[in-house]
């Protein structure tokens, strides 16, 4: 089975110009076949401001109305995606854009309104696991912005981490893929405080320790679970950490099922 | 040879949503493989001034700044772009949106400053054939907008009519392509303001008879002569008329080598 890299880079890479730069030059180094996945940090809230749309939020959550969906879709799935691409050509990686629109890559349905109505924003169904390894076996890096549909002519508003461990749960059945999340900080640490205290290796029997020790604090739960997650469908292994960890030069938290 | 049509559309069908809607059915039901390649209209005019950018003219052309570049990049590589993709997905159409970025599809060099500094603008110099063979094999209908990129990370705004012409002429290697180009008029006019008087076939002697007779005004001309250019290169068949030619129940002119 060969091998395949899914990255997920958020607002801390996207927002600064410098560690975009470093970060992609790093990312097209990665040997073998790779996925990145975008989504726009605080661009497209600046972005609202100034153009004198209102952004409303609901419990810290953001509402996607339509005309915040444009800006989401210009910034995202325009400029921010088609500048990646456009560095990454220049750098000597293939890379083509796409949002789960192109190609029917992912299809979403438009989130229930239950106590919420979070607007236009999508519940990953499907991925098109035939385009993927189309654009892979031949030889182009997809590049995803955090965008999808829902088949209907309805763009939605996705989770870029649902949307990279969805790619990468499907796609485990093709390849072995290793999902690698790129955030603040240098991993899962055992002291908040210490930079430099990561766990380097986390397994089910890890986690139930740290969780019991009240090590882990309440915000990383949710996520290490669905790394759990992604790990139980298939996914091979789940890296945390900051973006410089793809060089393989710095320390990360890696998660993986195996208790050894 | 299979069979490949390359459509462009312009300003008058993208700014229109009804207009945009009902060509999408029709281009949805065009049965050989295609590619649709769509410009930005005055979207982008609109849309710097909303954001207080100044929009740079001279000798009647567009200046493209950087911020310029921003938005056309927001816009016609995101929001027109997307919105194309995902209203084709519904319409049953598989299409998959690009840039010239993505995977290197069109590369062009920024355009030299001789007495005017056009910004960043490109003229096309190579096309990604293999890209377009393996998305058209692989049932994927390609929708390009009006961006391009130089391989050196930057992005360069780029003539949607050439863009078609371009990729015709380099496809028509392994396609017969028919050219679509869709404009205001119902195609080339005996009388300019009736538009029922559609010349159907202009061959090179009936081009040569309508010059000398000044019947095609002027701006008509270096649009034929780009017309005759792609035929002289392989391009089967250029069609010039109204967004409904497609569905083949109007009529429109059709330029072709043969004298016949």
């Amino acid at each position: 089975m060969d091998k395949l890299s899914v990255v997920k880079i958020g607002g801390n890479v996207i927002e600064d110009a410098e560690a975009l730069q470093s970060f992609l030059a790093d990312f097209t180094q990665m040997q073998d076949a790779k996925i990145l996945v975008h989504g726009g940090g605080k661009k497209a809230t600046a972005m609202a401001k100034k153009m004198d749309i209102p952004v409303q939020m609901v419990e810290g959550r953001r509402i996607t109305d339509a005309k915040n969906l444009d800006i989401i879709t210009m910034l995202y799935g325009g400029k921010i995606n088609k500048n990646i691409v456009a560095q990454l050509q220049n750098l000597g990686c293939n890379a083509l854009g796409l949002s789960g629109a192109d190609g029917n890559a992912i299809q979403s349905v438009k989130r229930q309104v239950k106590k919420i109505d979070y607007g236009f924003v999508g519940d990953v169904v499907d991925v098109n696991v035939e385009l993927f390894q189309m654009l892979i076996n031949g030889g182009y890096t997809p590049v995803c912005c955090a965008i999808t549909h829902d088949k209907k002519g309805q763009l939605l508003n996705t989770n870029a981490d649902t949307i990279a461990a969805t790619l990468s749960r499907n796609l485990s059945q093709y390849f072995e893929v290793s999902l690698w999340y790129c955030f603040e900080k240098q991993g899962v640490l055992n002291n908040i405080d210490d930079d430099s205290s990561v766990i380097e290796t986390i397994t089910p029997k890890v986690y139930d320790n740290l969780k019991e020790g009240n090590i882990i604090h309440s915000g990383m739960i949710p996520k290490i679970d669905n790394c759990f997650d992604a790990l139980a469908y298939g996914v091979s292994k789940v890296k945390i950490g900051a973006p410089k960890m793809i060089s393989g030069i710095t320390k990360h938290t890696t998660l993986t099922l195996k208790d050894e």
